[in-house]
């Protein structure tokens, strides 16, 4: 019997069918969620031991497209009912996003479980579910070397006590300035940052959307670009692309340093570009890591001084 | 009789008396307008010969801070009458400004003439003033080995063909992401620029404010970043002060190349970010070159990948 590889990396996080209208063009039931845009943006650089929940009705395409990432799918769960729902609408300039309809379904039950090959992985990416279930996929780690969680408005409204648990365990805390503002009550996001870090993490992401990304650690910030694109068709998931860019890179590296954060960084943005330039995981799908290179280059070079 | 030093430099644009209101504070009948800025923020670099006018009433302090900052000031002109006003007021997140009133008063009858010690400056940036003017002053100017011009929507509605012509004659066409996409129909940025290429400049730089400002070339692009600020007290002549020290260090690094317009970009967005910090000219005025050293080490190193 061979030996099953390990998990580099373990993502938790939603799984949803969603429909998406942007002033342009409306998708329905496409694959999305937050540990879908994650696990695919990291698989590009490691292993990735997905946790998760779909209901009987998962279309077998999306689950054939997450073995085509390569995904290591023993912890995702398939229970009786029907997959976590999302609609949203993006307004004119795409960067305002109204929810329309959530509906929970197989979601509302939902434990995360470990499977044995996913325990000894180092880096944990608890992407944004609620920090209850962030904690308890934390408890079951044996050796996390490196722990990131991202969170969203309504677990700061709904479960605040529960986050700043999640917050004080976790190397890396990475939310959008929004979020930021009003986690914090500060509107600088320079102040911002230091209540976030004062709540434990070593490193602090705020995700700007297509301003790019600042780092913030006790040691000063680093302030990463995004791409800049042509076309933006949809920009669900970027940020749990850009995450799940940056802990598969992180991973790789097999360092955790100033500037391996840094470079991390650089590959999350690149992901997360290529991300939006279509609906659900269809442009990750076709993506190649020779493209990813290629793009992280001309990035690089678009952020040289000398 | 000693030879005056030529102007390295010359700015013409707009000289104000402002009253602006933030969410937190009032200030009336402060100095602004886009000239005292530009050349303020120029002067740390270069010699700035300053093209504009003011009425009668304009106070003996302001034309003593001007001299503080070095200008030349013999191509300001003093005509009958008042001063040109503005006010503006600022929403809370102080990222959107309406103005309340304005009162062109002599600026409605000004005609800029560049003095003989102006004539040969070779970097001449036209700010925002009336298209018409720009052209006037660029007409005089004998051997400009760089013109950069800025503007505003309201030349972009009412005079539109002349600013095309002034577009047509520059080096650098400067303006913010709203007024790039409102002149070119673009709502990308990236499509934007290359509309506005087309239309002559070798280079463009589109401000995005606090997430700071992208050059266009058709080599490519450059990302830099503005230095993230604890406080923002009033962001009124941010984008002049920007664009001033950037043409005032790149005419102290006497090239026009990729390179020394990026470098000098990383300078502009240093002097804009400490003028931010107080109202009108107040924080430059107590600025040294050896603060804006500082700070341009500590954001290079905030762009710095490896």
């Amino acid at each position: 019997m061979s030996k099953k590889k390990p998990a580099d990396v373990v993502v938790v996080g939603s799984i949803g069918i969603d429909t998406i209208k942007t002033p342009w063009e409306k998708r329905e039931s496409i694959l999305g969620g937050s540990a879908s845009f994650a696990c695919a943006a990291a698989s590009f650089f490691a292993k990735v031991g997905m946790v998760g929940v779909v209901g009987s009705d998962f279309p077998a395409d999306y689950r054939a497209l997450y073995k085509k990432f390569g995904l290591d799918l023993e912890g995702l769960q398939t229970m009786e009912g029907e997959t976590f729902r999302w609609t949203g609408v993006y307004e004119k300039n795409m960067d305002n996003r109204r929810t329309i309809c959530t509906e929970l379904n197989v979601f509302a039950s939902f434990m995360p479980v470990l499977p044995p090959s996913y325990l000894d992985a180092e880096f944990i990416f608890l992407a944004n579910i609620s920090p209850s279930l962030q904690l308890h996929v934390l408890s079951q780690a044996k050796k996390p070397r490196f722990v990131m969680a991202d969170t969203m408005d309504l677990w700061i409204n709904t479960a605040r006590d529960d986050l700043l648990k999640v917050i004080g365990r976790v190397d890396l805390l990475t939310l959008n300035e929004s979020e930021a503002r009003h986690l914090t009550g500060k509107s600088s996001l320079v102040k911002a940052s230091r209540v976030l870090l004062e709540m434990g993490p070593r490193y602090v992401i705020i995700k700007k959307g297509e301003h790019g990304s600042i780092l913030f650690s006790h040691a000063g910030m680093f302030l990463m670009p995004a791409f800049p694109l042509e076309d933006v068709k949809d920009p669900t998931g970027a940020g749990d692309s850009f995450a799940g860019g940056f802990i598969g890179a992180l991973s790789a590296s097999g360092r955790i340093t100033e500037h391996a954060i840094r470079r991390a960084m650089l590959y999350g943005s690149v992901v997360a570009s290529f991300g939006v330039e279509d609906f659900s995981l269809d442009r990750l799908a076709t993506l190649s890591r020779k493209q990813i290179q290629q793009r992280a280059d001309l990035l690089r070079e678009m952020m040289r001084l000398r």
